[in-house]
């Protein structure tokens, strides 16, 4: 039995998602800024997505909406290109940010601007009051994320928003929602942030497809400079089947959301209660109060996470230990780091995620054999003293 | 019957390619970043097109392949990568680079840096001495492109290469490629050019992939900022199933040059020279020496090339009259102005550009309506004294 838990890394494509996109891998390949008929065809299929991904944000208009080739580039598109625009140099943000927004601003900090990076508490959370005493005039943007890949914190980004802008309105803030999109509703309509970004393939759709959302009335200078495709904010022949497969993905994110707040987060609950309750160095590192219903991390303590992700891999169980995007690294989790997880559990911490396409009978097989994949390694420990202690 | 003539603005997948990237968008969708076996098989797929794709350039080493998500995107990498990496602040480039590459030019403009267009003669030939003639002291970069797309005339860019080389060794030299590829012998094993951008879907590879080539020892300032992927010099979650598509289709480019370079070098001619035996107002466009061998750019004179592509797509015949980057604009070609296309046919030109997929029966079909199509058009003309002097 292969049991995927890894879907905060990426997810599978849905087949309906595959379905559509495939017409725009096949007979419809024409260039949709062409003049042509087929290539009308193209641009009304992009158009469509347009406004299914403006729908799944609740955006007040499609074209808000601009289509990029991954997270990324949208967060480094909304954070450069906002800076481009203001001589003010100075950011806000958080410790717990993904990798990819954490990396923009240390280049940027290298080019003279300052970042402030917020810790949060030992449950994950922010202080958004601390957070607001960062603010001085010099201050270009605050940038939060949603939700958290490695634990699943939400963060208050709404509310961060109007205190923000309470205090100085012409203050950008950036939401990097990647981890959010799929497992929390979200709701545009009426939002004070400026810009917020998603990646495709955290919800079914491929990898290779992200939106940056821009709320009307904001300027920034693209990154990627050309033709005049996607309103001129970002050149480059448009990848007519991947964004077809973001409107669909997107489409179906919105019907199944209520799935994921109620069926993957009973399974979520059933997988993370059933590792507590039978593995007696088992630490929930997952302690925020709001969190996304797919994602628990679980840090085991006195062991090794490498080692549990091997042995789980070979009874076919996939999970990580971080970030996709930091994997290869043996530094501990910079988000556990930050809320301060003991360093006995942290080397450890074990980052399970579900999808809609979890199913009970894999969790029921995952909870079957963790417990014994942490007994064997424990035997290997060695920190025999302190594991006696907790009984194991 | 439909016709696509409009290879230079995109291409059909070739369904090799489609079959071999399907597999990426179905059962192995594993984040290749990931450690677990699913992950490895994709990480695995991605070295092999990254040799598959080193091939087909002749590059050195396959780690002088950076995927990215389009050909704007590597030209942007490539120019704004390599000006935050030094201090100087002109650039030399040419009045026929694709809309992409002045764009981005045209932007740093804005910046601060300086830039010099260099003209083409009528043929739309470069005059190299008149090129080496306006480095200066402050040139940090000169691009060329290898082909142009609305004529395919090509540049001696390893030529070009050398000889600023040997004025001044630390200027960089980028080459636009995108026109070139699977059109053109590129064998970069002994280049002197520092950087070569080519895209996967202007030869049977999916809109949505790209490549930088890099030569080794030339370092510059990532776009997109992030996770470590590709070498930490292009972050995201990488696109297996396109970077796959990409390696297939080099592969197959490689695999097919003879075939471009001879059959539909054949085709091109029938077509080019049965239009113009047959439409007195025709005149070519395309008079440089060397071509790429599916291109052929014709001026029809004292008519509009919007209506042309009006009747041809009627039709089923699709062609183009510019960059599909620029349509929908009412400007005449830059490409051809730069080249003093005569303003009678400047207005009323336009480019067929063929593939390996063109098929004798649609020449012949191309060829037996597009007279009859000029002869229409020609007849509402408000030129009929100039017309009829043609003998029209």
């Amino acid at each position: 039995m292969n049991v995927y838990l890894d879907n905060n890394a990426t997810t599978k494509i849905d087949d309906i998602v595959f379905e559509e996109m495939t017409a725009f891998l096949k007979e419809n390949y024409a260039n949709p800024s062409s003049m042509y008929d087929p290539a009308r065809v193209c641009a009304n299929a992009i158009e469509k997505a347009r406004q299914e991904v403006a729908d799944f944000l609740g955006a007040e208009d499609k074209n808000t909406i601009i289509f990029t080739s991954c997270g990324s580039e949208s967060a480094n598109t909304a954070i450069k290109g906002i800076l481009e625009k203001t001589d003010k140099k100075h950011i806000i943000t958080t410790q717990v940010e993904h990798p990819c927004v954490l990396s923009v601003y240390e280049s940027l900090e290298k080019k003279g601007y300052s970042a402030t990076y917020l810790g949060v508490d030992e449950n994950g959370e922010l202080d958004i009051e601390k957070l607001l005493s960062k603010i001085t005039p010099e201050t270009a943007l605050v940038s939060v994320m949603h939700a958290n890949n490695e634990t699943g914190a939400i963060y208050p980004v709404e509310e961060i928003a109007r205190e923000v802008k309470k205090i100085d309105n012409n203050i950008k803030i950036f939401v990097d929602g990647v981890q959010a999109a799929g497992k929390l509703p979200i709701n545009l309509k009426d939002t004070l942030i400026d810009f917020y970004s998603i990646s495709g393939h955290k919800f079914h759709a491929p990898k290779g497809v992200g939106v940056l959302y821009v709320k009307k009335g904001n300027l920034f200078e693209p990154l990627i400079h050309g033709g005049h495709q996607e309103g001129s904010l970002r050149a480059g022949t448009q990848n007519t089947a991947y964004i077809v497969a973001m409107g669909a993905a997107a489409r179906l994110a919105k019907a199944n959301l209520d799935y994921e707040l109620t069926h993957v987060k009973r399974l979520r609950d059933k997988l993370e209660k059933g590792i507590l309750d039978n593995v007696k160095n088992a630490r929930l590192n997952s302690k925020s109060q709001n969190r996304t219903p797919n994602t628990t991390n679980i840090g085991f303590e006195y062991i090794e996470g490498e080692l549990i992700l091997l042995y789980l891999n070979d009874l076919g169980i996939f999970a990580s230990s971080g970030s996709a995007c930091t994997s290869g690294s043996l530094d501990p989790s910079h988000v556990l780091r930050a809320q301060k997880t003991p360093f006995t559990s942290l080397h450890g911490s074990i980052r399970f995620s579900l999808s809609r396409y979890t199913t009970e009978a894999e969790i029921d097989y995952a909870l079957e054999h963790i417990p014994s994949v942490i007994k064997k390694i424990v035997q290997i420990s060695p920190f025999q003293k302190e594991l006696k202690a907790l009984g194991m």
